[in-house]
């Protein structure tokens, strides 16, 4: 088969591709051709067994779409966005990129004629989520995005629904938790700290946590937004009926409850790395993300995620840090 | 004030114009100039004291809604729109207008500059969602409209609350109930037996009801439609927070309750001219659509419809037939 990955410089699509090279198939089919996208040039994943044309170009300009898709991959994940901090800077930005590229993207495939209808796999966000919540966001409750970026996304989500209902692709859109713990270097997105505060006093830094111990959110780690990308590419889709957009499964809890599992893991000298700075102005933005969910449909249809904030670290651990960490 | 009516010359706006012209104001405020546009050329409304500019165009034509802004209209009453049927018939048309003509003329206000922020009221539609329902649809059920248009409109909500949101323009979106009585001739949608079989006898003349009795769906007449207008038009819309799109309330009857109303109202002679003639494609699409909804948040904003379909017919009998009918 052949594959497009776009946004395959980021995080999870680099993460995603090293378990395709690793597989050498999605679902039992033969990966024999990689399309590799981003705004930056992205590299093939180390021992890769199938080709891999790598392409670097700004994929919501007229006609890169149509370009990207004219060896007809049978499976395109669509990853590439604007993040949630620039797309708020950056209205227009924004824009061009998640609605007008993703919409471009889907017109490329309906007018590719001849039958083509292939399987789009497209990241959604639980920013599509905004408060007043319930303490448990069911899979009924309404899109009410705060955010340019999850009014993006929600919208990528309703063109997805009707382009696939139109029958002029198979989608299938995954509203992904936080990824925790993000490996790399600490940024300044106001999630940043769910990470941080793992990551750094593992590697023997210090971390600054920004927010009370009682804030609450909702985790995913990388492996399982992998995981959560395989079983997306390969179910049956039809399980899905005309409601082709699921919130993931995760885990939610507490920083107080991150600090007391990374002690289980680690010990006490690694979360003596922690220093409590409260900011007024991350606390303000936090307070208005999803904190808990009742991912049902995705939980029946096979979606994995961790089960402990424990199994999280450990993931981690195992995936970044080759099994050892900075006691 | 200076109103902009877009889609002045269907029935919603042309009813919205005639109450404009017999008040002579809008919430107190003085209207001194209407501009008037449609695809179709809109009339001025009978007895206006102020000026109209009645423009025909497509709106969705590059530039032509900063055409319409140029007069820097106080209050945008947006109601063109592609209608369901056709939007799902041509693809490319009911994208083009529903869509990008929304969204050209969101995009005209904010680039309008020099402080202009206009009150937007956009009118959408029960379409949003899609089947299956709970037997009440509540207002934070979740969107998954089943139809291209549905999806349209519930994207079009979503950019309003973002730029609303943004501070571009203060917008609200209201879901219309299927507007019942609708006055004119019977045609070809699948929703107009709801109307049919109330206008047509009570001209004198036969209808089909090609669904059975117990068919439930949501009414609300053009009088309430037009209220609906007004009150979107002058409420306070900080009341509405960041959820600046509502359910509006109407009238959940099933035919038969329709049929035992017109019997009350105008007796059985006029009821003998329904032929129940059962179509089963009809039967089909009218089962996914919505039947009853709990619009809390619109009735506690102060919206208000008619309480029984008796109310309804009267309505009609008043407003188009001059109060009386062929018995």
């Amino acid at each position: 088969m052949h594959i497009l990955v776009l946004g395959a410089a980021g995080m999870v699509g680099r993460k995603f591709l090293e378990r395709v090279a690793a597989d050498g198939h999605i679902g039992g089919r033969e990966v024999r051709m990689a399309t590799l996208h981003d705004v930056v040039m992205p590299s093939a994943p180390a021992g890769a067994t199938f080709a891999c044309d790598c392409r670097a170009s700004d994929f919501a300009m007229a006609g890169e779409s149509a370009r990207l898709i004219a060896g007809r991959p049978d499976l395109i994940v669509h990853l590439a966005a604007i993040v949630s901090g620039e797309a708020e800077a950056d209205f227009e930005k924004g824009y061009r990129i998640n609605l007008d590229g993703t919409r471009e993207l889907f017109e490329a495939i309906r007018l590719a004629g001849g039958g083509y209808r292939p399987r789009v796999v497209f990241t959604s966000s639980i920013a599509v989520f905004g408060a007043p919540f319930h303490p448990k966001i069911a899979d009924e409750f309404h899109l009410t995005p705060l955010t340019s970026y999850g009014t993006q996304k929600a919208i990528g989500e309703l063109l997805l629904s009707d382009y696939s209902r139109r029958g002029f692709f198979d989608g299938i859109g995954i509203r992904l938790p936080t990824i925790c713990v993000r490996p790399g270097t600490p940024n300044k997105a106001a999630s940043g700290f769910f990470s941080n505060i793992i990551r750094e006093p593992l590697a023997g830094r210090e971390a600054v946590l920004p927010v009370s111990e009682d804030v609450r959110h909702w985790h995913a780690s990388p492996r399982s937004a992998v995981g959560f990308l395989m079983h997306a590419a390969t179910m049956d889709l039809s399980a899905l009926g005309a409601r082709r957009n699921l919130s993931m499964p995760g885990l939610s809890c507490t920083v107080g409850e991150q600090i007391a599992a990374l002690e289980r893991v680690a010990g006490p000298r690694v979360t003596a790395r922690i220093q409590r700075k409260p900011d007024a102005t991350i606390q303000g933005i936090v307070a208005g993300w999803p904190r808990d969910l009742d991912p049902q449909r995705a939980i029946a249809l096979g979606f994995k995620a961790e089960s402990s904030f424990d199994e999280i670290i450990k993931v981690h651990i195992a995936d970044e840090l080759n099994g050892s960490f900075a006691a």
